[in-house]
This record gives C-alpha cells, structure tokens and sequence, in this order.
C-alpha cells in the first residue's frame, strides 16, 4: 500500500511511522501546522522523518486558525489544563474538527500522489476525550472518502485498539528514538510534565516498565 | 438554525445565500481561497456578504495548494477545458477532496461559533462530474460530523435534487443579483463563455427562458 501518515511527531505517530516503513511499499507523512501552541512538534516531525528518509510535507493550516479559535492548543487566552488527560477538563484542548481537517487534507494530497491510504495514530488513551479518536468515526470518515470520488482512499487506524503502553512496547520493538518525539502541549522549550499529554506520556512509559528517556521541566 | 454557508460567490452559492437569510436563525458565510485560478468569485462572495450584511469570513488555504495540485484550477499548468460541464473532460477541473476539506473547515468554524450546520449548495447538474456533489456523499460526511464530536453539525444541501435552471428559478424569486456573482473557471475579468461552468450557467438562464444578465467574453 502506499500511506500518507498524518504525522505530528508525537510518541504516537512515530511509532506509528516507524511501524508503516517496514509494512508499506510507500509511506508519505504530512505534519499539520494549525498554530498550534505546540508547534515546536513541527520541527521533530522534520528531523525524524529526514532521518528515514521519509518524504515529508508540512500544511500550513495557520490562516485558518481565527476560525478554530477557543481551544487552549489555538488560543492564547485558554490555558492549557494540567492533570490526567481522561479528564473533563482537557476538553479544553480539542481543537474543532480538526482531526477530520487533518484527515481531509491528507486524503487530498493522498488522491493527487495516487495513494491508497491516510493513516492516524488516534489510540484507545485519546477515546474518553476525542470522538474523533474512535472506531465509529474512522468508518464513517472512511466511508465519506469512499463517496468522496473515483480515487478510493482509505482510513487506517491501526493503534485504535492500543493502549498508550501497548503502543510504547511497539516502539521499543522498532527501535523508535522516543527521546526525539515531542509530546507536551504547553509549547516550552522541554517537556513540562505536567499537562495532560506530558502525564499519559510519562504513565505510559512507566506502565511499560521502561526507564522515560523524556527530560521534563517538573520531576 | 444557524448556519455556515460554504460560499464561493457563483450562482448556485449566492442563490442559497438568499434563501438560507430568509429560513435560518443565523447565516455565516464562509469562502475557501485554495489558490484557485478563479480566485476573483473571492471579491464577488465578500461583495456579495457585504450588501446583505451576513458575517463573511475567509478561510485562507493557498498555503495548502502545492499539495492539491493536478487539477486545473490549481495548477497553472492544467489548461480549463472548454465544452460542457457533463464531459469527461472537465475531470481536469477537479481539486483534490475539495469538498470533503471545504466541509471540514466549515464545520470546525461552526463548532467555535456555536452552529447547528453547515451548507453547501451541490445541485444535480453538479453529480455527473463531482462525486462529492452527491447524495451518499453529504450523507456520509453528515455521519462522520456526528461522530466526530459532542456538539453535533450537520450537513445541509438542500438543492441536490435541483437542477440549474431550477435554482435560477428560485433566484428569481429571491431577488438574486445575478450579474454580481461569479462562475467562470478560467479566472479572466470577464466570463469566458467557453469553459464548463460558463456554459452550464448560459444554458440554465436559456431553459429558464430569462435573458442571462452575465457579460461574455465570447457570443
């Protein structure tokens, strides 16, 4: 198959990466650049996919950030929240559809390179907060794209039904340079080790009975 | 209800436009500037929003072009074709996915906004060429919508069973300043006259019977 990643250079999304480079036949990755607080994620996705020479695009999506507003991940007035990433208040992370932008324009660019896929790393950890992370959503965005045109382009969720440790021990399997990958929201120079994905990311690591090689701002 | 209008400032667009200020609680329009060659229906569209005082925003995506490209409205070097909007040949013409991203942005904005849908104007003259003009397409991205979050979007294409002539019917009846809207593909300051979308609009005022106010470059 030939897959367009939807890539953020997040843990996720790496292994996910690392995991399509040995089972596809051609593996393209797009990181979207939304405005997001975090955008420093931008710059590893770049690296790690130079690294394996992966072809790499970025889309830069900033222009139509005004329209997404009210996320703390696109608005500077909303804090990012701190604590578990299951909680209700990390609903004020969710960006407004944007998983199905993200997928739309991957598919985009998938018709236009004539491949057959776009992949995303949504797991069952994103499920409690993100609809957009689920199994009923990726079939109905699959059958959308299916009705969409002449050039069938799939949904590939593989990780849907891991949890964030499962999803670490396949890294570790490929050889993933986790302490490359960016996770936190919070847009500082290190991890903060605080909000919601620096907290699922250190559990994870833990749960997975593996030393964090994730320097964090807190301890 | 309130609404997002997908809205590019042709015919079909402008005539909903009318419609939807007449039925719905609130009407947002939204245009999507995505490089395209006729990029002048932008100023018509905003024009257009300014006289009936509906709040127009645009979303700018000419960023994202170099990854739709292919198409000849995306591409410079992909003539227009000529001739008449059902033929094979206007396929040139198609962008990408390009519903599927327009619908996607336009429902994140009306998710920030507080909407309960979101509009497009898709006719049956559109379905011959464009799958996602179609029925099982809206159908589907309406499913997806409802997947992807809490607050629930649908998708309103009220004119899929319409024809062209139809909707110019309808704006008759509405009072739509015809002359001021744009549909011409090839992006001169003048209708062409030649490409598929001058054609279907000179023939849909033809079996109409009303005299088509539009200035042609061509008789």
């Amino acid at each position: 198959m030939k897959t367009v990643l939807v890539y953020s250079g997040g843990l996720d999304s790496t292994v996910l990466l690392y995991d399509l480079i040995h089972t596809e036949e051609r593996v393209l990755a797009l990181t979207v650049d939304y405005g997001q607080r975090h955008r420093r994620e931008v710059e590893h996705a770049k690296r790690i996919c130079g690294r394996l020479n992966v072809h790499h695009r970025l889309a830069d999506l900033r222009a139509i950030r005004h329209l997404l507003a009210g996320s703390s991940q696109t608005s500077a007035s909303v804090d990012v929240p701190e604590g578990h990433y299951t909680e209700e208040s990390m609903k004020a992370t969710v960006v407004p559809n944007r998983n199905m932008i993200m997928l739309a324009v991957a598919a985009g660019w998938a018709t236009a390179e004539g491949c057959d896929r776009v992949a995303f790393a949504a797991h069952s950890g994103d499920h409690a907060i993100y609809p957009d992370c689920r199994e009923p959503f990726v079939a109905a965005m699959g059958l959308a794209l299916e009705m969409a045109g002449w050039h069938k382009v799939d949904v590939h969720a593989p990780y849907l039904a891991l949890t964030k440790e499962e999803i670490v021990g396949r890294g570790v399997a490929l050889g993933v340079p986790f302490a490359e990958t960016w996770s936190c929201y919070k847009g500082g120079t290190r991890h903060c080790g605080k909000c919601g994905t620096c907290v699922e990311r250190r559990e994870a690591f833990g749960l997975y009975g593996m030393s964090d090689p994730t320097i964090y701002q807190s301890v």
